[in-house]
């Protein structure tokens, strides 16, 4: 049986095939690419047969690039899978706590670890394109006393040791990945189902859309809207709910939802991962 | 009469300028700042008395760091404003459209301008951290057979010429802006209010906070979330409605909202830009 190939964004290691890896076990082969697009263009291409890309970070929030990927794409949500983020600090034999000067990371990765750098001040912050990146780039030129912070699936793509883990300053760090595909399958065990739509512009077309879900006990996780391109100050609201398509009461809702919406796709109805 | 000094985000002659000479006429004084953090800070701390931060595009979509940022900082939303962005191409005596060669702008306005630089294929695309830093960077260097692509106040405020108007290729693209002070003052012609609220995490709890508004017939022209940091899968919202804080139907649905929310501020209340 041939592996299911796995596309991403990002450098080999990034927190994406730490995700991967969790999600479908380590017997898959991974296509790592250049931006979230390419990602999408893969599965789309048939490069890979799957995608899995970040939806939103309990800090951050929102990825709204793949917001707007899922709606001009016709790939379906199979499954999602939560990472809590685990920052390490990597280095290649040589470099010690002791010796390290410089540390290498995406901005957003070093922001993250400001009680790590607030102990160790003779620490520089080197901003960097990319997590798992850093690590390569350490990899590749072995500058002296550096470091890099990244994924613990980073140190072991490009045999480098962990020198400390847990850098990161809040442990309540998760971000929730969606896997893509382009054949949807619906398990009689889903139970989250991800929709997206737009309302007539009239008052109360969004809670008229809510009393589908209300109305039926129908329990909400998720809501998100984006722009409505060419119909300013118009939106597309994204709900994930808890239910299963082909049960009735989430079937019934969604009948009822086409009914008081301009426009609805199902993006996709799967296993609801753990929090 | 001293003049008001308004702070924004961006160098002299950004489009929070333009925006700020559209919302306030010309008699005001004006604070670039580096980030919109800087922004917000230089009224909390009273070297602007008020500032401009754009909270929504029409391509692009929300602000949200703006969104992140109402909410840590005490500052009231009093008035608003729609700009319509125009790209312009900008250059100094000497550079034509005959000897052009290379065009500076932030990469967002670049991409914003595809069938300008499809027509003109001998153009190189040269991204800039901003679309009037860039004209600045031409005021101070002057580098040969150059020009910029930015706001037509950028072109005014370096001394440059505007070579050809409209480099956009969609001309729906607007960008609402927010005018915050730390007083806060709503007048009898306010109509619109900006709230930010949590839920209790319960089945039903969104769709109960929206009847406030549509039971009494209100409408919501705009509705946001983000995460609600340390609390992994709960969110806050934003919501923009019609109506006066001081006037039945809103004064009424607010004291409703707050029976049913965990959270609620008040952002502003004020008078509605025309679209």
């Amino acid at each position: 049986m041939s592996k299911e190939t796995v596309a991403f964004q990002g450098e080999r290691g990034a927190f994406s095939e730490e995700a991967a890896y969790k999600l479908l076990g380590r017997n898959i082969q991974v296509l790592p690419c250049e931006t979230f697009e390419a990602a999408f263009q893969s599965v789309v291409k048939k490069k890979a047969s799957l995608c899995l890309v970040p939806i939103e970070n309990t800090l951050a929030g929102s990825i709204y690039e793949n917001y707007d990927l899922l709606l001009q794409n016709d790939l379906h949500i199979v499954k999602e899978v939560n990472l809590r983020i685990v920052h390490n600090l990597i280095a290649f034999p040589g470099t010690t706590l002791r010796n390290l000067r410089r540390v290498y990371s995406h901005p957003v990765a070093l922001a993250q670890c400001g009680r790590f750098f607030r102990s160790h001040s003779k620490f520089e912050k080197i901003p960097f394109y990319d997590t798992a990146g850093s690590v390569k780039m350490l990899a590749e030129k072995r500058p002296p006393n550096s470091a890099a912070i990244a994924s613990r699936i980073a140190a072991s793509v490009y045999g480098a040791r962990i020198l400390q883990r847990h850098l990161e300053d809040h442990h309540e760090n998760f971000t929730r990945f969606l896997l893509l595909s382009p054949k949807s399958h619906v398990s009689p065990r889903a139970n989250k189902v991800s929709i997206v739509f737009s309302t007539p512009n009239s008052p109360g077309a969004l809670y008229k859309c809510l009393s589908v879900f209300a109305l039926r006990d129908i329990d909400l996780s998720k809501m998100e809207s984006r722009p409505l391109r060419g119909r300013p100050w118009e939106y597309f609201f994204y709900i994930d709910f808890v239910g299963n398509v082909n049960k009735p009461p989430s079937r019934k809702a969604l009948e009822h939802l086409a009914e008081v919406t301009t426009f609805l796709r199902v993006l996709g109805c799967y296993e609801s991962a753990r929090r």
